[in-house]
């Protein structure tokens, strides 16, 4: 099936939805660049959802994909709360900050009836999840519409499981992938594998178009994800320095230094492991903490220190989400960097193969 | 470069050294299917190598490649061996062993002047190393015949560090690799890097050829590598099936059940990292434990378990390396499979490019 037939696209490439660091903008060039641009939602609230929407769908007629985390949501935890903010108390201090202040809060809630009512009024015509498949009543609404729905695997059973639940698509989300780790059966990191080995296990389990992600960051790594049979590929790292990502300024100082060479996976911005840049915060209580609280409630306990700190212009204690491949990250439009991605592949619009 | 340029080889296939599961029967088969067939070197004795490698030489007219480690023997810390031996004890009480009757020894030995004195009268056309490279003078004595200096790199730093003492090619050895790990500038596994990240970053950093390595299993893997800018690709664990290895009964039944999808690094039976099937051994001492002897010193203390479990079918105690894919495990002629995985390349013999 070719990225035409299942997205209507005629670029191979999706854009990686990257909550944090890009909103409409980034997914509008790209969509209107030929590949499939992704609207992160998870850390939106339902009027900025709807705005977002709006904004979008006024910039591209293009096809685009709006993404979701499908979470279980945690019972707090105050102990473990506390304790947390306990270990993080001398950044406090350091900081001259009033732990005392810091909001409780989720940051980033799983997809709902209330975001499927907003989506309703746009009908997207690709939906994709993180961390599994919500409710099947939930994912009944956006079939309605005729959404293609999308969900990331990170191992072969994950896939397996996926296509039970009658996915369009499965993402093969290798190791080397930047930001939260699509797992879901599993919580142990040695079940992850890298993109080379995960791709061609995943293209013979399934019968459904497999996208590859992780790693991928120019022509090349695109045309070796479709000699592993891949359909297309998701790239998001090689985007974070475009124009139109939102991606803040140590993050971007980071991305183009040399430790964005070193990335590892961490627990300790979310509660879930992520790949990051390897910083201060990572290196000081990490990079897996078995006291942090449950995802998403380690957030909100950091969120003071950070914005202190990258107001000093320091990103020792900000998520610097980057997968294991910096080596695409441009400070280029969105749509030159998708035309190079795509630049071995021909474009299918209106082909089928 | 093409690999028969590089090597001499028709094919862009090289049989990864194993050691411990094969000699020079597998490194045979592939060399006259048109790959490179590798001899492990690191546990043999002197007496062993010369009639592996007459073995070797009377088998095949093609070229061959040796493999040794050059590792820093550790100073023997008989406090940590004897902590290590204790935590080994439940399993001795389990099985019935007589701990004390542990052979102290190393097990692997580095390259070292006797050895090439061995190699001199072979002038073997190609040889690699493992975790770095040999001092300067041993490499000289290589060279000194025409042997093509081959040797691992896990991050671009290594690979830059290779470069700069004249190696002809390097192995970019992706965190999907089955075997120990060939990190020799950290120690940290966070730096380690899947192969679809990997390959490319050092494609460009070096101006060297390029063998990829880890997770690559058929032909649509060494595609891949080659659409990511190898020359070459080295496949180790989808030979461990070939009639012509020397894998132990309970590493094949491993490799053709279930749990060989779970794989880990683990430093458990060496004292260095290496990815294996994860068994009960990793399970409940690892997979990385803090307390094990350095390299290779560890490997002893478990001799006379690994061999009591594995006389009752049990690979318990084995060190059962294996990569992230095992799908391109069969039990086929090695040739056969040589050729398989070479199946998307043109045999380059006699041509350049």
């Amino acid at each position: 099936m070719s990225p035409f037939e299942l997205f209507g696209i005629g670029l191979p490439i999706i854009q990686a939805p990257m909550a944090g660091v890009q909103g409409s903008a980034l997914a509008i060039a790209v969509s209107n660049a030929g590949g499939l641009g992704s609207l992160p939602c998870a850390t939106l609230s339902l009027d900025v959802l709807r705005s977002e929407l709006a904004t979008l769908t006024a910039g591209t007629s293009n096809p685009y994909n709006v993404n979701f985390f499908c979470h279980t949501p945690p019972r707090s935890d105050p102990g473990r709360e506390a304790a947390w903010r306990q270990l993080l108390r001398r950044y406090d201090d350091e900081f001259g900050l009033d732990a005392s202040a810091v909001a409780v809060g989720a940051g980033r809630a799983p997809f709902s009836h209330d975001a499927a009512d907003v989506l309703s009024e746009f009908t997207p015509p690709v939906v994709s999840f993180h961390f599994g498949l919500p409710a099947s009543d939930l994912l009944q609404r956006v079939r309605a519409w005729g959404a293609k729905v999308v969900s990331s695997a990170t191992t072969v059973d994950e896939a397996r499981w996926l296509e039970a639940r009658g996915v369009d698509a499965i993402i093969a989300q290798g190791c080397e992938a930047g930001g939260h780790r699509g797992m879901f059966l599993s919580d142990d990191l040695t079940t992850q594998v890298g993109t080379l080995a995960l791709v061609p296990q995943i293209v013979r389990a399934v019968r459904i178009p497999v996208i590859a992600a992780g790693g991928i960051a120019d022509a090349a790594g695109v045309a070796a994800a479709v000699a592993l049979g891949a359909v297309a590929a998701q790239i998001g790292t090689a985007y974070l320095l475009c124009p139109e990502a939102t991606t803040s300024a140590v993050h971007r100082a980071a991305l183009t230094s040399d430790i964005a060479r070193h990335t590892a996976l961490t627990n300790v911005f979310t509660g879930r492991p992520a790949r990051g840049i390897v910083n201060r915060m990572m290196r000081e209580l990490g990079p897996m903490n078995g006291s942090v609280p449950a995802f998403p409630l380690a957030t909100a306990a950091l969120a003071p220190l950070r914005a202190r700190a990258e107001a000093q212009g320091a990103g020792d204690f900000s998520p610097l989400w980057a997968g294991q491949n910096v080596s695409g990250c441009k400070n280029v439009a969105a749509a030159v960097l998708t035309h190079e991605f795509a630049a071995r592949s021909p474009d299918r619009a209106g082909l089928s193969r």
